[in-house]
């Protein structure tokens, strides 16, 4: 466990002192000792995402401090706990906050700005362009609380990030409640606000030495962009300072059959073998992960390393198709990402879930490939574990941070249910959000965003957009 | 054009006079003289999907009659039309409604009943049996119900579908108010109601003879279900009945490559090229269309077929992609559509689109394949087309029908905004349609469904899946 260690134990010792109590008294009834909590969240459903798959009708679950107290039925939670702050959970289903394991956050002002276009045209004629004219800290509060709004509104309660300006979104994650592994970008070539790889790197460094043990919300990490943007040297020096620092590394991997062959020709290895000799036992959040060799996955699972299925813009942009069940078979920890709303073009996880459960079928010819729990496993359990965070998130269970979210169930056309968990992945989508919990604060409640103003970001966002377009239509 | 001929020259009559009038009185201001229309539709963006794809911003519609008198400046549009009825159109998107190609609407009530399995393992265990026991009219009611509001809620205006008791599927949608294709199903085995062959094939002929003209919104048809379960001689028996009464024939064709080694073990023939050998000079709707030859394809065209594309329900079936782009180059009507809700698992036609337009990509590894604008066309322009309705829906135009939905932009996450044919495609879903109409009627206005009571079709649902349920608890 890397995190949330101090949280769990607090929680640990107040279980205890509870359960002595109400033992030592013994005389009265036990709903007269029945402990405070600060909130009590229910669910017609509550799908736990415990290692039983446990789901609970009419269930529940108690918190307090931030953390889960317990999962079980509605009628007993109320019994054995009190509070005056309960959330309802008549026709909704009550589940852990989805974890998107990569992104680029304030690349939702670019959202839709080109589209179907080979890759390199579509980053050599408008991100690149566009991203050394425009990319400053006010852009990037503005679309990371753009990134932000939208992903509380879908359920996304933790998420990795990789963009310029780190410690401004930081700053914004603080605000607006969610949590996030933020990562500093570095690249060997000039970038927004640096020349070349010194800058970026010791202005990364700098980022996470400042971040580290700052907010409980937020882990601080190093982005070096991919093995064919950084060089090995600088790979390597990067590994270094992280495990110094016991920080995480998110960087691109293996994510087109193009980069396969440049690492193969300059290193004469592939990505994956070449990424895991120069961050040799690092935390590493690698994303996209489409081109891994079968012959690496011992070596993937050995190192802990996390793998990102980005399904949505490994299609759009024709990348390919991350072999995720048979990464799943090898033991190797793997989520699911969206990737920056410029190549998705939206930050909604449960598209991402059912693109997942989807296209795996289709590829292989078997429909029994990456059934519906498992494509529901990548964006909470699994997802925590490929992002490092097994033991705090990603299931309803005692001990675990409250990063939950309830889903509305009430609409005819959900109906009827059989089986609550073909529904989340094959019927409901991200609008039935109606509630987003990370740390016991709530963060939306009935579809109202509590933490930030969705009308001033539409505006900013739309005002930055008319000064983008007016540069493509000159350029 | 093979419908609503008379609706178009009624109107055109009634442009004429009032040209006319307005040019001989002169002396007067044009504005004295504001045509009297039923409706005016207006949207930030008017997405005619017109042969020009000419986007109109601040655009309006103009409607009397049922038929979209002009398209335009909602400016213009409010100065030379006038009417009370005036749904506006700040901050949405104004478009053709959806058409759903090929669907099985009543099997809602089937919705995520069993998923991830093997199609034959899917359909013996769960979908024959269940429909064996429990397709009623009764149960055909709720479960058209069901549909026709999820169809209206998501943005369809019009629908081809191929289930049992389609007397009862169409009196729901003249109630309702979705257009729809509705064709009897006919098989070469037992199924529910029929003995077989003889038995139904005369009660589809006897309900195509009855509803022939009888709702101007439904187009009755013969349902062979696929070139596997009818025997070529009772292929032709349909295809000159329906010749006779110029009555489409829907079909499932070319769906898996089983399916082709049957008809090619069978017949000697693929399936694409029996069907057109037995189903000669026919309205043919033929859905799926996996795996047709490309030395097929000009028979195809010629034959004016229509393709219909189902891209979730061919992927989660693991029935492969059917060649849509190659299929559109050569000519080829294509069309998309859901499949029933029990293999999809709902009729939400936007993620048809964005399914669409995000797997063929993947596939072929050109991330330029079904750009947006195309993957858009197949369920307006291009699927109007291809259920031979070309002439009268599909696109925003003077003499169409008045077949149109508005979707909300209001929601920060839907922004910013550069192009909204990108937009309608890869970020907002079917969760932003707040208004359908249909022949000029509203259906749904403000997110409410006018012609369906939501509540009692859920509870009615509800209480078959408990049924069914139970028996499957049992079996």
């Amino acid at each position: 466990m890397r995190k949330f260690t101090k949280k769990s134990m607090t929680f640990q010792t107040g279980l205890v002192r509870t359960t002595l109590s109400a033992a030592c008294i013994g005389l009265f009834s036990l709903e007269t000792f029945a402990s405070d909590v600060d909130l009590i969240v229910e669910g017609d459903y509550v799908v736990t995402m415990q290692d039983d798959d446990s789901i609970i009708e009419q269930g529940a679950i108690a918190i307090k401090d931030g953390v889960i107290v317990e999962v079980g039925k509605a009628d007993n939670i109320r019994k054995k706990y009190q509070t005056s702050n309960i959330i309802p959970g008549h026709e909704k289903v009550l589940m852990p906050g989805l974890i998107n394991g990569h992104s680029h956050s304030a690349m939702t002002l670019f959202r839709g700005i080109a589209d179907d276009l080979d890759l390199m045209d579509w980053l050599t004629q408008y991100i690149f362009p566009i991203e050394n004219k425009f990319v400053t800290p006010e852009f990037i509060k503005t679309g990371a609380e753009l990134a932000c709004y939208e992903m509380i509104q879908s359920g996304t309660t933790t998420f990795v990030d990789m963009y310029f300006y780190p410690e401004v979104i930081a700053d914004v994650m603080v605000d607006c409640g969610l949590r996030a592994i933020i990562t500093a970008p570095m690249i060997d070539t000039p970038s927004p606000g640096f020349k070349g790889w010194n800058d970026s790197f010791s202005a990364g460094e700098k980022y996470v030495r400042q971040w580290q043990n700052k907010h409980p919300r937020i882990t601080p990490g190093f982005g070096p962009h991919a093995p064919y943007t950084v060089i090995p040297e600088h790979l390597k020096q990067v590994g270094e300072v992280a495990k110094k620092l016991s920080a995480p590394i998110s960087i691109h991997v293996a994510e087109t059959s193009g980069e396969t062959d440049i690492i193969q020709s300059q290193y004469h290895k592939t990505p994956v073998t070449h990424v895991l000799s120069q961050l040799q036992d690092n935390w590493i959040i690698a994303a996209h992960m489409v081109h891994p060799l079968e012959s690496e996955y011992p070596s993937m699972a050995a190192a802990n390393l996390g793998a990102i299925h980005n399904p949505t813009s490994n299609a759009k942009l024709a990348s390919g198709l991350s072999p995720v069940p048979e990464m799943l078979n090898a033991g190797i920890r793997v989520g699911l990402g969206t990737d920056g709303a410029a190549s998705n073009n939206n930050l909604d996880m449960f598209e991402e879930i059912r693109t997942a459960a989807l296209i795996h079928k289709l590829e292989s010819g078997d429909p029994k490939k990456l059934p519906a729990l498992d494509a529901l496993k990548l964006a909470t359990k699994y997802g925590a574990a490929a992002i490092g965070f097994e033991s705090s998130i990603g299931q309803l269970k005692t001990g675990y941070s409250a990063d939950l979210i309830q889903l509305d169930l009430s609409e005819a056309r959900i109906h009827p249910i059989y089986d609550i968990i073909s529904h989340l992945v094959y019927v409901i989508d991200s609008d039935q959000v109606v509630t987003t919990i990370v740390d016991g604060k709530v963060l939306m409640l009935n579809k109202d965003v509590k933490t930030l103003d969705g009308r001033k970001i539409k505006e900013e966002a739309q005002h930055k957009a008319k000064e983008i377009q007016q540069y493509l239509r000159k350029h």
